[in-house]
């Protein structure tokens, strides 16, 4: 599936306040990258690798207090929907390095006060058909309202509220599929059918010696997502950190299958 | 300074369970390993990297129920101690990508809680003048009482009952250099003042281009520690994990200046 | 239904500490103490009420740092257990000034948290029928583990790590019914079927215009519970207060139907 | 020192919803409701006692959906501001029964968990000099920030961002007189200095036998408040209680000396 990315974002910033952005389509496995233009006003670009996440993150030194951005991409798509109830959990100690990290707690994904909880919700389960559980009882347990979170959210307090946006199914899933000793990351991403159109957010579980994409907000499939970029949590795949602040004036994002 | 490590460790665990060890000083920046020796009773042992931390972790595949764990090393310390104070910043966009991680905030560091309190505090300070005040109101502020905190207490617990652990002061270390925008990573180590002997846990701040020990506890020094590993906070270092369980039966460290 | 009680405490305490003790059962509704027989020894007695609870507290001033305690009394429960599902609620307006701090959160039940959460799994129901499904869904969802709370242990941590002893099973109650605007207060007592035998506590709601005791343990029933006291949680009604410490030698609780 | 009290509100309620309100300044000691005079447009009144504060309260019967209220009130207060470093504590037995609730922490004043700290900061004081030390000790540590904290803001947030409004500060200032065994009271009322005006809240504490008010906002003195009423904390004297919901439309509140 191809997709067509447009995002124009324009934000007020402290004066000279370098930005560091993590808006782009990552080149990685299941989607190639055709085509993909960040346009910052009057701005520098430094793009920079490795800031405890998948893709590339850039910074934008914008000289005055103004960041006017225009990202416009397109994403092939090359990810298969596959069914998680078929998929193998992979041994502890086959588990790579590298994936390792992910079965540990993070500031939103406080999994290791959720052990009890999935041990008695999800322990008759296994591998795969586990994850589509817990996919399951979060898309049936939450209630998606917008604005009910805020950025200090954890999945703790989601899990007693029952209420939340993208950012929270993915943290409770996360925190979940962790608690099972189930690697799981944090991905960000952009979906055709995410509606109001925005930056989405969902989960990725280590199976079968794979990343496999969970969404539990329903929104969005494997085969139909731009992946920006995965980390631990919300922390680590925020579209903007500044020093100091930055305040939205207009914001807008377009996916679109073409 | 050469340090000789001795470490025994008597553990009850679960049939046949793989445990996951990071227990061995790395080979890093200002350290030799000059003799290592790990021996786990009848286990098959494998050696991985990338697991969250710079050190190296250990699979022990024990066949029974019992992990008896014997390390000797010699280590070679030649890291300097260099007073904090005279350590400049380094500016928000000149901080490598390996290093953005460490400004975030971690399960047991939720250091964005943190950005006020450090703004009112040390806010007229920067650099390595502003990491030694931390430490030295860490230092002051913080009771050491064992046995005051237990695997889930985090750097807010911390801060308001002001008791902890190394562990904990460590969490508050981090936490208060995250929120000022100073990386900063939890460090597992081995050294000769912490008394009575055990693991010792303290922070690591990216100052002036490089990482800098701090201890807030006070009991060790860049030039008397052996690092084992360091990550996020402690859920990265964790001495021994397993995906059931392990009970200490006996431990006994001790760590002497040749 | 009879019950007679029979309480053997040994503490140590800080030297010449007067200990607060709500460990007799109470004048109240529905039971009627036929004999109560409290001895401290070596200790002058005084009794006080309207500390923040229905029974009555007592003040032991031991001359030592020894508190040995006995406590005999036969208890007549005439309380009659009346189906919930039959009472209907009462109406927000038509509650008396006495029983509505007991809508309001409390240190161990913020009950404020729980309210979209309570909307969602019970807002079909009404009185007696929704305490009734609360009392239910608490039983199931929760596991008894004796040592898995500590005494700052919230709802909130119980409803997450879904493990808890009866002062935990009573918080999570009190917690539900008030996030329904329904009155709910924590009660501590005495129960025949109390397994360790220990004093019990649990959660009385107002509906149809009086307090109606509800057990989500399952391990008392409004017949044979003689009530100590009550109040808005655990930090209302602790057998023994003391402004330094008190550590227990030896305890040992009898409760017997006659 | 007479203050002149108007307050006019207009809120969105639900329809036909009961609103349970305390705005009026209490008949308590230390002031003299000379004049009172609450109007809500529409509405039946009913007064209530005893809802877990000293004030009244009262029940407003609006048939719509808009509660328009205004309440003038002229208040003589003879309340003297005394010294607090004079007031002597009371011991721990002479506290009458109604007082040792306040002890006790509470929902949004957690104050078992600041026992330590507590006894850290202030145990070299006792008393009043214990008190007032508190005061001034909240009074630096904070910072006044409307806007900066919500109705689940408890003393433990408040206490590590350390930013709030009058809410907050009480909250703090609560929690830290009863972790040194000290009671104390969360206080709702109007004060002539309050700016911008609008309800005001602050702390009591027990000292010497009688409850002391203490503002640690700096905005208040005992000579120049009109208390409407007190309890364990904000959840016990919110000045409206619904069932369903209430939108401010307008709120003016006009405190002046006469």
């Amino acid at each position: 599936m191809r997709l067509n990315i447009d995002v124009y974002m324009d934000y007020q910033t402290a004066p000279s306040d370098p930005v560091l952005l993590a808006v782009t389509a990552a080149q990685t496995e299941g989607q190639t990258v055709l085509q993909s233009d960040l346009e910052v006003e009057g701005a520098t670009l430094r793009w920079i690798d490795g800031a405890g996440q998948r893709g590339r993150m850039v910074w934008a030194f914008v000289p005055g207090e103004r960041l006017q951005l225009r990202y416009k991409a397109l994403v092939e798509v090359t990810r298969a929907t596959v069914p998680l109830d078929r998929l193998a959990p992979t041994r502890f100690p086959d588990l790579p390095g590298g994936v390792i990290p992910y079965l540990r707690p993070s500031r939103f994904c406080p999994s290791d006060l959720f052990v009890s909880f999935v041990a008695k919700q999800f322990g008759h389960l296994d591998g795969g058909a586990k994850v589509a559980a817990m996919r399951d009882w979060v898309a049936g347990a939450l209630t998606y309202v917008p604005g009910s979170s805020t950025g200090t959210t954890t999945a703790i307090d989601t899990f007693v509220t029952r209420e939340g946006v993208c950012r929270d199914y993915a943290h409770v899933m996360c925190s979940l599929a962790r608690a099972a000793n189930i690697p799981a990351r944090y991905v960000s991403g952009y979906g055709p059918q995410v509606n109001p159109p925005d930056f989405h957010a969902l989960a990725e579980v280590w199976l079968d010696g794979a990343w496999h994409l969970v969404d539990p907000t329903g929104t969005s499939t494997p085969s139909d997502l731009a992946v920006i970029g995965s980390g631990r949590d919300a922390a680590d795949v925020s579209f903007m950190e500044t020093e100091n602040f930055a305040q939205a004036i207009y914001q807008r994002i377009e996916v679109s299958q073409v």
